[in-house]
Order: structure tokens, then sequence, then C-alpha cells
């Protein structure tokens, strides 16, 4: 397609809608999006906001972006739908709770579906943020729908990933550990005017607490929140806005800008080779040999030798 | 690692407990185990189970496995746990509920932690129902926890697919529609005590009759239970072996046989070439051009010719 780079790096609405559906549907070995952008990148801070269906995202991210509106800063939020059925039935919900800031035009929302391979919503999510980050939005919110590790992996690539809890989860706390440890810099406690929030706090608190301390280690803080009554909304921005100065003066975002190209050459440069070996021919010779009944010819490890001889 | 063969064929726990830590721990260009088993595999019935937390997965796969038991059948299940911290909460849970199955030396539980690449859960599973298959398992059971891309892959990597529901689920059936259609062989509404369960049950009655309708193409079915009081379980699975006689027929589980040896191979020449690319001089080229400042030199296409070149 024709990449209209002046009439994204201009926010024109349409230049943007339309990159956005070239990602979608881009054959990923497709580059001119990626040459044409990376220039004018660097600018946006990216956020990851994910959870257990029910927690109450949207509602928080729909808190965030008036925040930052506020702040007469851009907010692009690109909302992760996987192909998954189970979705934990916010998506209709999802659309209409945000809807206020529908009409705002320096707010742009757009779901992304993802049919495609697994690293490839992740990729799909970073380009669709490079758009906005070369559009002029300040900050890009990735909301994931759904809790599988594809989801987190896209919420984590974001340079704040923001874990929303219910007081409920108090008693999975525990269990948990090791994967929430590694990817939340912010924990937030949603909902926090049901039982068991100062528990759940609490719990997560002495989690912390067991970390080792360190300058240039961001130390994970927790948050209550009530998103719905706007609730502890300040004291999250207040956090948020402490980590991305961290993050500023450890350079950490400059390095995760290029930790995203390193990724995408990396990608590119397998799936060209994977093209380049599985010609029709060798799927051909590969599914010949595989509809072979003998099994003394159906040796695994002998076919992939035959392949690559 | 030396595989026990004649253990695992004989279905020693010692020798399929090391063969199974083998498959979460094995480099993905390791093909011994593939090379050892697949001319021992064929005879099991591969069952995914899925669905969102809180369905109640847990409690029908015991019911499966009672049930199977009773007609003397070995079973394994190999429950799935993503390294995503959002599980449902039912990690404890489910160890207790198929609790009582654990002494019977014909059922074997397993839970398959995978911290590895996305392709390496599915691989990985497979792998485990692999040995479990060559050990003379009849049936074994994928039961994922956790509701991502992921998990749907694997649960639909099965022979058959169950997809779990409540009766709450009926509101979003319509826009999960797509997604469900595609993966489900057989719907179960769980706790269909439970308000709404004869509307979710209208409402993918209504769903399916959309389908067309071909000799060769499974009707996917709906059925009601209630796990807890073990309502419905045998409506269930009588609709599972009639599923299993159609894929009989069809000839469809020897080509699922077929497919997962084609796919292993296909991935294992994938991870070769990929390996066999980036060697440390390679990526050691690469980390130099990425961490260049220099815009007009930081050109992604160009960084990815340079090192095709």
């Amino acid at each position: 397609m024709n990449i209209d780079l002046d009439g994204i790096l201009n926010s024109k609405r349409l230049a943007i809608t339309r990159a956005l559906s070239f990602v979608e549907n881009a054959d990923e070995l497709d580059m001119s999006l990626t040459d044409a952008l990376f220039q004018h990148l660097g600018h946006a801070y990216r956020i990851g906001v994910t959870g257990p269906p029910g927690a109450g995202k949207s509602s928080l991210v729909d808190g965030i972006i008036e925040y930052w509106r506020k702040m007469d800063k851009r907010v692009a939020v690109i909302s992760v739908d996987p192909t998954s059925p189970f979705t934990g039935g916010a998506i209709l919900g999802d659309r209409v709770r945000m809807g206020r800031h529908y009409a705002d035009k320096h707010v742009f929302i757009r779901s992304m579906a993802s049919r495609g391979s697994h690293g490839g919503l992740a990729i799909c999510t970073q380009d669709a943020a490079d758009i906005f980050d070369a559009a002029g939005f300040d900050v890009i919110i990735y909301e994931t729908v759904g809790v599988g590790q594809v989801e987190l992996d896209v919420a984590n690539a974001a340079d704040t990933t923001l874990v929303v809890l219910v007081p409920e989860s108090g008693d999975d706390i525990q269990a948990m550990k090791a994967g929430l440890m590694e990817i939340a810099d912010i924990f937030i406690i949603n909902k926090a005017d049901r039982q068991g929030a100062n528990q759940a706090f609490a719990q997560i608190q002495s989690m912390l607490e067991m970390r080792p301390v360190a300058d240039d280690v961001w130390s994970p803080q927790v948050i209550k929140t009530n998103a719905l009554k706007a609730e502890g909304i300040s004291d999250l921005m207040n956090t948020l806005i402490a980590h991305q100065n961290f993050l500023d003066k450890q350079g950490i975002i400059r390095r995760n800008f290029k930790d995203r190209i390193r990724s995408k050459i990396w990608n590119h440069i397998e799936e060209r080779m994977s093209r380049q070996f599985w010609t029709t021919e060798k799927q051909a010779e590969l599914n010949t040999a595989v509809s072979q009944d003998d099994l003394s010819v159906l040796v695994p490890g002998k076919i992939v030798e035959n392949l690559l001889s």
C-alpha cells in the first residue's frame, strides 16, 4: 500500500486508520511502514494494562484517559482482542464505557483483532503503537482483553505494565507469585470497596518486601482504586508518572525503543528464512514423507535430515 | 538423556515421570524422544477441555475420568498451567478436586508449566501426550487453565475439543460466535441449574443451526451438565463417544497423528535454521547496528539486508 507518511505525521485520522488496517492485514515481510516511521518514534509513553476478566480494566483506562486529557495530552488506546472466544464478556461493555471519549479528536481508541500467529499479535500491537507515536500521541495504552500468555506479552512490551486485580484475587496471589513479580510495575487492586481489599493489598506488599532493593531497579507499587467512582486514580497517576520519570532517568524508554527495532529485525529475518526454505517443492516433499504409512520410512528425524540435505 | 523406552512402553511410573521432565526441559532440537516413541503412537484418544475460569472444567474432567475408569480405561490428564499469573484461581482447587483419582495407578495427572516460547507450550503438551500414548493410556485429556490464544491452541490440538461455558456466558455468545464455531466439537453448559442455562443452550443451538450440514462434517452438539452433582455426564460421554466414532470413520484420528508429526518436523527445521543463522557473530552484528544512535544508519530495512548479505 501507499503509506501516507505526511498524513500520519500530521495526525490525520484517515491516514492513521489506513495505516492501522495495513498493519492488521500486512504481510510480515513488509518493512515499508517500519522504515517510514522509525525516525519519528520515541516520543510516546506506552502503558500496558492487563488482568483477569471483570477486574475493571476498561473503567480504569477510562480514568487514565480522562486524567491525561485534562493535562492536554493526546491518548491512544489499543484494545487487543485475541481470537479467543473467552474475553470475559467485556467486549461490548468496554466500547460503551470508554465511549464518552470517542468524540474527542485527541483520543483514538482502536480494537486490534488478530487471527495471525502468536508473535503476530505482539508485533501488530507494536506497529499500531508506532503509528500513534509518529502521529504525535503522548500516551499509548495497550489494554489486553483476555488473560493468556500472549496477552501478557503484549502488555509486557509496554514501558509501564499495570496489573489490575480485585479483592477476591487475594487467595490466588500466593500461587501467582512468580508470574506477577516478573511483569508488574504497578499493581492495582480495583473495586477496593469490596471485602478483602486490605488483605489483598497486604499480601502483595509482603510479597514485594521480599524483593532485593536497588537504586537502579524499580520497586513495584500497590495502589487501591475504585475506578467506577474515580477513587484512587490520582494516586495511580502519581505512581505512573513516578515510574515514567524513573524510566527516563535510567534511559529505559530509549532502550525499549531499541529493543523493539531489534525484535522487529529478528522476526523479519526468521520469517524470510522460513519462506525461503519452505518452497512449494519442500512442502510437497514433507507432505509425501509424512503420508507414508510404512513406519520404517516415517522416522521424523530421518525426514528432517532428508529435507535439510 | 537416556530415554527408558521399555519402561515407558511398560507404563512404569518412574520412566514416564522422567520422560515428562525431559519434555518440559528439553532442547527443541532434540528429536530423540520423538524418534523413540513415534512407532508406538496412535492408540490414545485425545480430548481438549477449555473454557473461561470458573466454568467448572476440573469437576467435569473428574466426571470424565470416573466414567472411563468404570469402563476400565486408563486415563492421563495434562493440566496446562501457562506462566500467566491469571489462571482463574483454580490451581490449588483443581488438584483437590481431581485428588481422589491420584491414588489410582491407572490415572496419571500431570501439570505442565511452560515458561518457554509460545509454540513451545503446544509442542510440549503434544510430546507429553505422546509419552502417555506410548505408555498405553487409552484417553488423554488436555485441560487448559487460562483462556488465551495459546491455551486454545493446546485444547484445539486434541481429537475432540470441549468448550465449557456457564449459563452466564449467554450474553457473550453472540460476540464469541466466530471463535467458538471454529474450535468446539462439543459445547457444555455447566452449572446448568443456574439461571439462564436454557437461554444459553438455545443461543448456541440457533448459532449451530446456521451451519451448513454435510455427512463428512461433524455437527457440534450442546450438552447441559452439572458436574458437581454428576448430572449430564452420561449425556456428555455418549456424545464424546459419538464424536470419537465419527473421527474413526472419517480417518481423522490417523490424520491428526500425521499432522502432529508434520508440525513437529516443520518446527524442528525452523528452529534449526534460526540457530544456524543467529551465530554469536550475527547477534553481535545486530546488537551493534541497533545500538547506533545515528538514525540514518539505523534503518531497520537496511540492517536486515546487511545481516542477510
